[in-house]
Formats: structure tokens, C-alpha cells, sequence
């Protein structure tokens, strides 16, 4: 019976048998410490040749990532001996037996430190191990509840969860930056984004949500972009205003935040971070009037321009952060031609929109708004816009048949688990990333 | 405040105000009743000149799927016109004032009956529309409940949820039904399985699951294939025996069938369908003895055949079930040589392997077994199955650092959804079904 290493602290003074790999081996002569590592956390074993003899020589033998079973007694440790920075810091264990379940070659670079010093390239090009390390996995432990915490609220909020394509028969918006499959005898593509997908079955289920791929053919290697991400979109309608949205996006983000401040406190600490500041009420103002509060103090004038910039963005979050406490605020009103055909343009000022983005220590969290639900007013902006109501025929007939008032908003998994965990490189918040130079190996070792 | 039409049997004697999409309209000359459907259900309206004259005349106006925003008085209906079909049927709503936010046009064919009677390719071509009728919806509640509760179920056991990913650089087995992408100045591939990266996790996190689309490009329709699916993947490591997967996998599908069970009883009514029997011991049995027993029982010899047939296994389910009274049955040790590289021979018998296949009512639901984990075991199999080990050096690196025994299952979201409401296609069982004909439209309709 396995014994999982965490359990170990309530079982002192009685035979266990755990199982896991060697994250390190110590050798002091005439006692050898191993580190032994399983999904529960860490314990330090303790080796001594006067205990069993057989369990010395095959500690001798054993290397880092050795996957073991050890039994042996869980003893206390004396006080001053103590490691706070374990789960298991209290107690350790005395082989009385070692079995090796599988052998490990020699590591390309240490990984027993709590850091893991490596450029994220090689770690990369070794992701099969260095996934192994602590640290990476406590990125993607603060991912899966960011995750799981979407899809909570919003069952919570009677969203329905539905499974949105991949594969998509045709470019409505735009087609530089989509990639392009051999579909049989056809083209096809991959999808750029649900938007259309959940505006349909919005239309059916009223309130939808869904965790699904989106892909885009970004033709640069930059920290931000990368070309398969995790989207998580909403939808909702029977809205009396956009405001609806916005404070549904702002309680879906607040109630990731406490999700992962409760279950992630220990992930937060490795990375020397803390969560941002949400009010009870997100600050919320249009472009102009940021763009005005951007003048007014700092005297840099952006105020003509029909968005922000990253230097505007950063420059409004510290504005804000400072006036209100707040690290979130909400930007509303866009240039409406700036801005994809499915907006709703502001009735009272139809230039600009009802989208909106939420900034958070000065970078974009999340994207949504108000959508145009009207039919008419809907084939109007496809004919503006100048797109093929062909390529969104089952988008177009959906909303024909009577789409009450909408909105929706949307985020991406991992450039989320990069803002949360402040990580420098989008890369580092996705398992297997995938860019222009890299899908797993580099591509420019790949012999064709 | 919007009242949720559900919510309706609650408030009587109240006025209250619902929003909806107008089911049917029965025009009764100097009495109009509105079925109003929104996403908790229907209610049945009621619009009489005497009581709003104003409410009358916009209801005279609208048609099916017109969306709607109703005050009105909810009332008790008498005794004998309690409706036990619908949710509300207690009650019923006296319109006292009506207000249009959505037209529709007329409908291409009636939506308000409860059943639609509609060939699939019409169905399918217009699925923004019929994706609103409750029967369809049904489908996707039960699949939705199936994908929770795998989720929920593995969870409690202490997987790991994490991505798998979509675009994957080479095609390690087989490459014939794989789609090809156009990656920058590379090929890409749309995975088929995230089989290799779910052993690459658990060999980091010990116990991981994925939900994620896999693809095929099945050269053929038949009622059974998609080129895009959502597999339910899991991977245990610390296994004693290929059985303690099993065991996994018949606790996950009892799981999900129990929450079927209970969320979903409306809608296996609406189907007509029960839940399959699983017994607390699913019975088990190798593949020769499988062959043995439909010998056995009808004298039909396929005891040298490499696998079971459609026909053996409509024949074996019915035998099992007239023994034992389950519907289901394991089916393991299939010939090492048929199956993929990384399923574990069984070291008794190696020209049989640990691989299994769940069966039920005649069809395959969930295959899985035990892997091969020893690194040298590996590269030899990787040999004998004439693989380059190039393509798949993600995974033997992390396999050359030590991994425990361990196993796994998979299967499909759209297949299980398919059986358990007993669908003749699967396309049912998926909201936007991709296949050689069709991606949302169909394809020898395009113009490239």
C-alpha cells in the first residue's frame, strides 16, 4: 500500500512504503539523504548502512529522476532540523528498503534546485524533464485553476459549456494570419477565435461559455504570441446594456483571483508575486477620457489616436492605480470602423463602440462588449466592412431568425497564467508552446 | 427583473416580466396563446384583447422565434388543463403588455412541434437554427453533463487536468488519415491523439486528464466518423497491474453514467433510452477467450481472428449480457503486434499485450491499457515497429529519465454522447460536425 509522500506528516512512528523519483541525492559518506519527489510534494530519506545494508547499496546506485519505492519508518525530526520550506518538514524517513522501478540517464543540467536556471529555449528543448520541476509545475497548477475557476463561475452564473470547432471552412475576417489545412479535396482553416461559433449557439442556449484552441499564424517571434492558445469566451444574452457584460467579465476575473489566491497561495510565493487589487467596483472610463486623463498628467498628447498603446496602457494603469487603488480599469468606446463588424456601435455616438478591454498593470486581460444583434443593422456592417456574407452564412442565418440583445468577452489562458504569475515570456505559461521557430522541436532542425 | 420562466410556478398571483423566443403561436380568433421559450423552458402565454388590447395587437403580429419581452400575471391554470408535459404546466402567464426586441423571418420548417422531423443534412444545414429546438439541446446537455463528469470524477481521484496540444510536428504513426498544415515555411500536423504528450505529463504529475480535439481525416462518411472529436484522455502513473486501469476506467464511466442518471433524466426520457447496466465487477476477459465464447455459443470460429469484428461484438455484449446481466464487458490482450508501439506486452504471453477495450451494447466505448515505461523496452519496440524515434524525441527523452509503470484510457465525448442517447449518427452528437462533406456548409458547395 503506497503511502503518498504529503501523508507522511501524520504517520510518524509507523512503516510506510512510498514511491517516487530521486529530485536529489546527497552522499555523506556513511549516510546518504535522498530527496524523493511524487505528485504530493517532497520528503527527505534517510540512509544508513547500519539500518539495512541492502538499502545502502541501492541508494549508492540510485541517480536523480530514478523512479524508487522505498518503505521504511516516518521519524520526527529534532526541532532544530526542522525544514519549514517542506510540506514534509517535520518528519522524514528511515530506508529500511529500496527497489529501483525504473532508471534515469544522466541529467543534461541540474534540476534538485528550487530555481531552475536555465534559457527558456533549453528548457524548452527538454520540456519531457524540466516539466518535472517544481517551479514549472506550479505555472500550470495556477493555469488549471485559473481554468477550472472560468468554468465555476460562469455554471455558477447558469453559463452552458459547449465545444466550439477547430476546424473552420472559410476566413471571415481577415486572412494573413490563419493557417490553412489541406481539407481533403478543399482548404480549410484553423479557427481564429469562437466568436461567431458562440454568438450562434448564444442565440440558442442564451448564456454559453467555452475553454477551446484558437490559432493564429503570427509571422513574428515575440514574448507575447504564441500560435495555439487556450481561449476562454462568454456569451450572454437578453442584456439591457453593456455595462452587463463588463461587470460579468469583472466577476468572472474576481472570482478567478480568489480561486487562485486560495488554492495557489504557496505558487504565488515562489514567484515573489502577489495578485492585483480588484475593487468592488472596476474603474471604468471611455478612450477619450482616457486618453484625456493620459494628458492631463503626463502632458503627452494621444488624444487623437484610435487606440492605445502599450506606453499608453502601462501609463493609464499607473494613473488609475494610483487615483482609486485599483490595478484593473475598463476602457470602453472604440473607434467603431476600428474595430470587427460584430460590434455594437454606441446609438448616441455611433463613431464609437461598446467594446471594451480590461487593463490590468498596464496590459490587456480580457476583451469584450456589446455585439450587434439586429439582423438588418447586422447586414448593414457586413456590406461596410466588406466581407462575404457567404463566409458566415450560419452565422447570418442564425441571427435572422431572432437574436435577442448581446455581449460576450473573452481571454487567453495563458497570457493570463503570464499577467497572474508576472512570467516574462508568454512561453513559460504553456506546456507545449507552439510559435513560428517551434512546435516542440525547433523547426529549423526538422528535416522536411 | 427578468423571471426566468421556470421560476414562473413559484410566483402565482405575481406580475412579473419574462423574455424569450415565442415557440409557437396558436391564434385562437379573440384569444392568442404564445408558447414563450427561454433557457430554464417553456410557458404558456395567454393574450386577450379585454385584458390589453395593446398586448393583443403585438401579438397578432408575431411569428415563430420572434424574441419577446412579456409582463404580465402569472395564474394558476384549473385542474384540467395542468400541462405535466412542460415544466410550467401549472401555471400560465396573462400577457398584460408585450414588447418585440428581436424579429425572425419565417422559418424554413416548424420548429414548435417536439419533435423535429428533419432528414440530418437539413438539420445540419441549419444548425443555427435547430441547435434552439429542445430536443436537439438535449443531446448537448447530456454531452456536457458527460464532459463534467469526467472531469469532476478524475479530479477526486487526483489527476491532473492539463492542454494538450492541437498542432503537432510530425506524424509518428501512420500517415495516411492525418491533416496536413501549411505552418510558415514548415508542415504541420493536426493531432490524432494527445496519447504521447498525456505519458510525457503523467510522467511529471504522475495522474493527468485532457479534454481536447483530436482530428482525422477519414477518407469515408460513414455514421460513426468525424474529422474533428473531443477525446477524454487520462494517464495514471504507480501502477501495480494493467487491471488497476481498468479499474479507472470502469469507476469513470460508472461515474458519468450516475450523473447522467441524475441530471439528465428529461432528456433519456425524451429519447426513450435507459442507462446501460454496469455491475460493482465489469466482467473481463481476454480477447481468445472472448472468441472462445462466441464458439462456444453460436459455433461462428473466430478464434484465429486478430480482433473483434462489429458483428462479435454485438454478439459478445448480448452473451455477456444474458450471463451476468451487464452491459458491459472488458475486452483485453489483443495481439501485440496489431496495436501501437507503447502498449505493454504481457511479459507472460508477450505476443498479447495488456491493451483493453471497454465494450457495451455491441460497440466499442473506451480503449486503454498498460504502457510500456522501461526505456530500453521502448527504443526496441520503437525499432520493431520501424518508427523513427526522431519523430517522437520529446517523448523517449522524458522517458529515458525514469518512468513509473503506469497505463491509461481514452475516448470520445461525441461517441459516448452517440450511445448513451442511442443516436443512429454521430453527427447528432455534435453541434458543428466536420466531416468530408461538410464543415458547417457543404463542401462541394464552395467556391475556392
Amino acid at each position: 500500500m503506497r503511502t503518498l509522500i504529503a501523508q507522511t506528516v501524520e504517520k510518524v512512528g509507523e512503516e510506510v512504503t512510498i514511491k517516487g523519483w530521486v529530485h536529489v541525492r546527497r552522499d555523506h559518506g556513511k549516510i546518504i539523504f535522498l530527496d524523493v519527489r511524487d505528485r504530493s510534494g517532497v520528503m527527505q530519506v534517510v540512509v544508513l548502512p547500519q539500518v539495512s545494508e541492502e538499502a545502502y547499496n541501492v541508494a549508492s546506485e540510485v541517480k536523480s529522476e530514478y523512479v524508487v519505492e522505498i518503505s521504511g519508518k516516518v521519524n520526527a525530526r529534532p526541532e532544530k532540523l526542522i525544514n519549514p520550506k517542506l510540506v514534509t518538514g517535520t518528519v522524514e524517513l528511515e530506508a529500511h528498503g529500496i527497489t529501483i522501478l525504473a532508471k534515469a540517464a544522466p541529467l543534461p543540467f541540474d534540476m534538485g534546485d528550487s530555481e531552475l536556471n536555465l534559457e527558456l529555449p533549453t528548457m524548452l528543448d527538454h520540456r519531457g524533464l524540466t516539466l518535472r520541476h517544481p517551479r514549472v509545475q506550479a505555472i500550470f497548477k495556477v493555469q488549471a485553476v485559473v481554468i477550472d475557476a472560468f468554468r465555476e463561475f460562469l455554471k455558477s452564473q447558469e453559463f452552458f459549456e459547449f465545444q466550439a470547432p477547430c476546424i473552420t471552412p472559410a476566413v471571415a475576417e481577415g486572412g494573413s494570419e490563419v493557417f490553412q489545412i489541406e481539407y481533403f479535396d478543399h482548404k480549410a482553416y484553423l479557427t481564429q477565435s469562437p466568436q461567431l461559433y458562440k454568438q450562434i449557439v448564444m442565440s440558442a442556449f442564451e448564456r454559453v461559455f467555452s475553454v477551446n484552441k484558437i490559432f493564429r499564424a503570427e509571422p513574428s517571434v515575440t514574448t507575447r504570441h504564441l500560435t495555439e492558445v487556450v481561449s476562454l469566451d462568454a456569451e450572454m444574452g437578453f442584456i439591457e446594456s453593456w455595462t452587463e457584460v463588463r461587470d460579468m467579465a469583472a466577476a468572472t476575473v474576481r472570482y478567478i483571483l480568489k480561486q487562485v489566491g486560495e488554492k495557489c497561495a504557496k505558487e504565488l510565493e515562489l514567484f515573489q508575486t502577489t495578485l492585483p487589487v480588484m475593487l468592488d467596483e472596476t474603474p471604468t472610463m471611455s478612450l477619450r477620457e482616457a486618453q484625456q486623463k493620459i494628458f492631463d498628467h503626463s502632458g503627452r498628447d494621444v488624444r487623437d489616436e484610435k487606440d492605445l498603446n502599450p506606453e499608453d496602457e502601462r501609463e493609464l494603469c499607473a494613473i488609475v492605480k494610483e487615483e482609486t487603488g485599483s490595478d484593473f480599469v475598463f476602457v470602453y468606446g472604440y473607434p467603431t470602423k476600428k474595430k470587427p463588424f460584430y460590434v455594437y456601435p454606441n446609438p448616441e455616438d455611433p463613431e464609437y463602440n461598446e467594446g471594451m478591454d480590461l487593463l490590468c498593470r498596464g496590459i490587456e486581460w480580457l476583451s469584450g462588449g456589446r455585439r450587434v444583434n439586429d439582423y438588418d443593422q447586422l447586414l448593414e456592417q457586413v456590406k461596410e466592412w466588406k466581407m462575404d456574407p457567404a463566409k458566415i452564412s450560419m452565422f447570418l442565418e442564425a441571427f435572422s431568425y431572432g437574436v435577442p440583445p448581446e455581449g460576450g468577452f473573452a481571454f487567453g489562458a495563458e497570457r493570463i497564467t503570464m499577467q497572474i504569475l508576472q512570467l516574462k515570456n508568454i512561453r513559460e505559461a504553456s506546456m507545449f508552446p507552439r510559435d513560428m521557430e517551434r512546435i516542440d522541436i525547433r523547426l529549423n532542425e526538422v528535416k522536411q
